[in-house]
């Protein structure tokens, strides 16, 4: 039986882009948040104000009668503000890829997992039904409770373990921020000519859709991929200056010609 | 006043992924297609039966009255290609974004450029409306010529030169052909912890997508751009024995961060 998830309030610490994505759909799905805490009193108060809740900048006004403590923080930042944290009785969960779940176990009982592998800017809603929402807890019941609230945002919700989690995380990388590198090099090489980077987004468009129906590594075109050794050429002069550039051009050809 | 696409009959040289996509959508446009040319008999027949029309694995046998002469094939047997072709009076083109015009100019008086910036993939059919195709010609009627039958397919018909275009296919080798690779990278990364790869569809659709609204570089997300050392650290452990890939990581993450 589904879990009555409006009678698990939430406190969001942390009001960056993924906590704000979060908070916000959660917010659609009514799943009650009665405060945002942040270091930062100015972003704590735009992401609570979005979400019409309290707010603090100062951990020890955190309410302490939440069910559910989504530490969404930069990675960097995790352990040391969990730290300054009063531990309660509530179930902490963080929403770091990377990060093993037991970073909690010295500090509190009840802790656990809740990563959207998504990638999340503040001023761009994303639609939570299809992001996968991997969960793990400490305890059985715990996480029977992470699922039922997950299941509320995304029809895809995983139990999986921390090292699965950071495969996950180490293939996003590749998956979404190396590739959005990709993009912004295509632009810069473009806009450096005076040539409109826009006219890519077809391109970038169906490169992503391809995958869908073809396996990525099917997928490939280019010309590494059809040893084209004379334009792989004419692009290494063109990148002249870039040495950098030249470099990456050079090692992505030669991972994909193998 | 537009041409009459229709009175300009069109040979096909090739009959790769490119030549097939184009060759459908040209059909399926009305524009006559009178006979596929193909070293490659077998390859040469199958585009044929699709489009209904002629074939020929022989250069002597291909049709001198056709308007246009549409050569796709490889960049790399294109020159070679040219040269077997008994020269005629129409209108040659060639598909490749990285050659220049005027490898037809010993050949044939009349010629171009007709570049469909976008990957195909014989399986898989494309919408031509929103791909830039980028024409050049020798002349300047010819020049019309070329865009009226670009503007039967396309709304995003330009005139660049061989040098522009150039830009443009080695900016479209980062944006498509090197982020294939990261989603192939990506994909292997799971697969061989037995994990599925399919879960990053929607990261994959969503970073293609975000790009649309905010500049790539605004939209970058990751480890790299926050200067997160541990999760980059951590990550190139989790690559221990993939050398190339813990290379990959390194100097993107490099040029992420600057």
């Amino acid at each position: 039986m589904p879990t009555d998830t409006s009678s698990y309030p939430v406190v969001f610490v942390g009001s960056g882009n993924l906590a704000t994505c979060l908070a916000v759909a959660m917010r659609d799905k009514k799943i009650p948040i009665i405060q945002i805490f942040s270091r930062k009193a100015t972003s704590a108060k735009a992401l609570a104000s979005r979400i019409g809740c309290a707010w603090t900048n100062d951990p020890d006004k955190i309410r302490t009668d939440a069910a559910l403590y989504i530490f969404a923080v930069r990675d960097d930042v995790l352990v040391e503000t969990i730290g300054k944290i009063p531990p309660n009785g509530g179930l902490w969960v963080h929403t770091a890829g990377s990060m093993p779940m037991d970073i909690f176990g010295d500090t509190v009982n009840r802790y656990g997992v809740f990563y959207p592998m998504q990638t999340f800017s503040k001023a761009r809603p994303v639609s939570f039904h299809s992001i996968p929402i991997f969960i793990e807890a400490s305890s059985a019941s715990d996480g029977l409770l992470l699922q039922s609230i997950a299941a509320c945002l995304s029809r895809e919700v995983h139990f999986l373990s921390s090292e699965q989690r950071q495969q996950f995380h180490l293939a996003a990388v590749f998956a979404s921020s190396f590739t959005n590198r990709m993009y912004a090099i295509a632009c810069h090489l473009l806009e450096r000519k005076g040539l409109d980077g826009r006219l890519l987004l077809p391109l970038i468009d169906e490169t992503a859709a391809k995958v869908h129906d073809l396996p990525a590594v099917k997928a490939q075109t280019g010309p590494a991929v059809r040893h084209d050794v004379a334009v792989m050429k004419k692009h290494l002069d063109m990148l002249d200056h870039e040495t950098d550039l030249k470099e990456l051009y050079r090692l992505i050809s030669r991972n994909i010609h193998g």
